[in-house]
């Protein structure tokens, strides 16, 4: 039997976003599960369909509809984040992975000028072939794009030289809520003409609009690395020694990573083929890497000896003589490098390798770091005798990525330590958010902690740019 | 006789205002004198009254006042803008003059907190003692202060290396239009916890708010410096010498400013009795200035020499040989250093030593500023064959000061030059405003070039956040 259909097929958006995108681009069911859920697997969610435009005019046009239908629009790039910044329960999920064309690379003013969906690990290849680098860098760099960087302001490794995200863009092409296209994409130094919506743009997560494009700043890739593990007695010790090492090289400290005994053994643990950094194991260990960018850094003196590395390696013997320095293994070759990063690198599995965990990214100045370890030991271990703490931290730009493993399973329990964490952080001056972002987990805590002038500048600012709130509906903002 | 008084005295704003910061702080008349011009002394304004606040609270009470009745307020800290930004015809003025406190310096954070009143030269004066620097600098330093700074987003000399004000600020507080307070005093190089409101209020010429402190970040006093004047044939062969000596120094180039031959010959005629940088007159002179960071740069070697500075007379050594420098007067001690310095910080009074003056604040990237001058030298000879064409530049970020001084007062033919110089501008991917902001002057420019859906998000912003239009009204944005 013949029914007659009573639905005007060109009134279904998923047909009208085929006619806009081309219909084997917008993907449900089966198609589409690669993107129902995020890194950790933890977070699971059904979108209504997966739509992958191929250009900044197909992006326009699918926000046009989507506001025309009151349809939600979460971005996705690499789908990397750990906040839940990408969950999109019967949302159309909008993934920038075909726009992933590296436009031109300017190597005379250092700029690259890329499409969103360019894979952060494709960029470095691309600005190596000029001697440059695109400094963002971060375990997820192999899948992680461009457009999920910017949206969420990534930081990682080389913040302590390099700035995050945000310091290493000149312009944005963005894709307002409304379909309209701003084209910000500036290549300048100095561009002082109204707001700065780069900026704003930059760490919204994709509540304010699309960035589709971007013009990156390059550096001079660095004409040799040297790179250590050590063990100091403390954590002020190693701030002590950073300092010491940025005024003794002039500011070369790339990398400045903290991992604590605890880290190691947890390491060793999961990754039982590695070998621990030092025969005998410390409290406090510490990756750092320097960069040389002068060739007085690098060309060989009468002796032979790299001016930076030995240098460094003076500065480490006399710190060992006088005892503040306990142990350190300079990398000799790359591939003791890339061992010394490999332990670090592993964090992210490192961290989750037990259920439950109570994890937290929060910064503090690193002059009160210390002060942040011996509370966050204190008020957990008040609360849960048996837990075990650990975590890893970008010691150089004070942010620490804590771990907390509890003795036992309560949910009550285990948001009484994430709560009195974050009490500790905001009671030194820090943040509850430092590279991560908000997304869908911590807008508990931006309820909590944020300054409440600035939510509801905030607020107003994403009714006025998103008055349907089309754009990744529910995240960042807490409710009012 | 006596008259009845029908006004209640506290129904009167001035009166009201008196309450609020003490009847000796609200200026009118000849004591509000000082503050009804701006530095040029071309423009002139009658504003309703000068309001000099002593803190926070007192400027949010006025401008909660303000809203009440809606009251224009414009901000004011040095008043040394040359764009109108603080004309203020029958409006309260608001001066943060008397918020002069440097909080606190804490170095090994290398931070400073600052209210907005803070004179620049001041904060230099700070943060010397500690071995520090506040890095950014102009002109105008011992009269500018840090929140108009802020407010505009100031350049100067250093960014080449240090970046804009914006690259050194890690927090602020604002005052609302509403009156609310908002604390984004972050300490942290990492804190994503939503929108950056710090941004955004950053070069918003007070039209979003009053920023009344800051943390500011601070560097290292280089441990010592290489300033030298240079001739080279052209502005890409003194690119070139840029890219050099970056290259050769591991990026320690502070200052690389542009000179052209009719600039010195404008400051010669300004100032008799300055003397000229070189024996023989160069088309091409650059002021660049070297900091040095790392002890290695600044150890005398076995014969006696400073590393950095011999090196950097190497490298002009060879290139005077090669014939790509034509001339060079390295500073052997800092009277000879401050010399230097004088001829390029006159440039505020030479370049408007004649009147009437067509002057701009451009950018361009670095590699197109000398198409940029090419082309506006035939597009201006065109329209006025007699015009004298002079500037300076910040050749090291990209930033054009130009001066036309026309041949005949004629203001419709003043303005098709300043049309045609910035359509150059654009045609170049530049940029009509670098470093000294909108104001009133250059909202003309603002209409017509920058694009029209970020026009749309800065006024749905300015609604949002000033519904009243209390703050600063008609500056920066041109009208719909």
């Amino acid at each position: 039997m013949i029914h007659a259909m009573n639905t005007d097929p060109h009134s279904d958006p998923l047909f009208e976003l085929g006619q806009i995108i081309g219909p084997k681009y917008v993907l449900t069911g089966a198609d589409a599960a690669p993107w129902a859920r995020d890194w950790t697997g933890i977070a699971e969610w059904s979108p209504l369909a997966v739509l992958r435009p191929a250009n900044t005019a197909e992006v326009a046009a699918v926000l046009k509809l989507a506001n025309r239908h009151r349809l939600s629009i979460v971005p996705v790039s690499g789908n990397t984040n750990l906040v839940k910044g990408t969950s999109a329960e019967g949302a159309l999920m909008l993934s920038l992975d075909r726009m992933s064309a590296i436009r031109e690379i300017r190597p005379e003013a250092r700029i690259a000028i890329v499409e969103a969906g360019v894979i952060i690990a494709n960029l470095h290849g691309a600005t190596g072939e000029h001697d440059l680098i695109f400094p963002l860098t971060f375990g997820a760099r192999g899948s992680a794009m461009i457009g999920g960087a910017l949206s969420t302001n990534a930081g990682g490794s080389n913040v302590v030289r390099y700035g995050n995200t945000r310091d290493l863009c000149l312009g944005l092409e963005v894709v307002l809520p409304s379909g309209e296209v701003m084209n910000l994409m500036s290549e300048l130094h100095k561009d002082n003409s109204g707001y700065d919506l780069r900026h704003l743009m930059i760490g919204a997560e994709g509540t304010l609009g699309i960035i589709t494009a971007a013009v990156l700043k390059l550096a001079p890739k660095p004409r040799a690395y040297a790179t250590a593990m050590v063990a100091v007695p403390s954590v002020n010790a190693a701030l002590a020694l950073l300092n010491r090492l940025q005024d003794e090289t002039g500011g070369a400290v790339e990398a400045f990573e903290y991992m604590p005994r605890s880290f190691i053994e947890a390491y060793l643990e999961r990754f039982p083929e590695a070998r621990p950094p030092f025969d005998t194991s410390h409290e406090v260990n510490i990756l750092v890497e320097l960069g040389a960018r002068s060739p007085r850094d690098t060309t060989p003196g009468p002796d032979g000896s790299v001016p930076l590395a030995a240098h460094f390696e003076g500065v480490l013997a006399e710190l060992f003589e006088n005892g503040t320095l306990l142990d350190a293994v300079v990398a000799q070759n790359s591939a003791q490098r890339a061992e010394i990063w490999a332990r670090r690198e592993a964090s992210a599995q490192v961290l989750r390798m037990r259920s439950p965990v109570i994890d937290n990214d929060i910064a503090v100045a690193t002059d009160r770091m210390q002060t942040l370890l011996e509370r966050i030991e204190a008020r957990s271990t008040a609360i849960d005798p048996g837990i075990l703490n650990t975590g890893v931290a970008h010691l150089g730009d004070g942010n620490l990525h804590y771990a907390g493993f509890p003795s036992v399973s309560d949910p009550a329990l285990h948001r009484a330590i994430q709560r009195a964490v974050e009490e500790e952080v905001i009671a030194l001056g820090g943040s509850f958010s430092a590279e991560h972002g908000i997304g869908l987990s911590k807008r508990p805590a931006m309820a909590l902690h944020k300054d409440k002038a600035a939510l509801g500048v905030m607020r107003a600012i994403k009714t006025a740019l998103d008055p349907n709130n089309i754009m990744n509906p529910g995240k960042l903002l807490p409710d009012a």
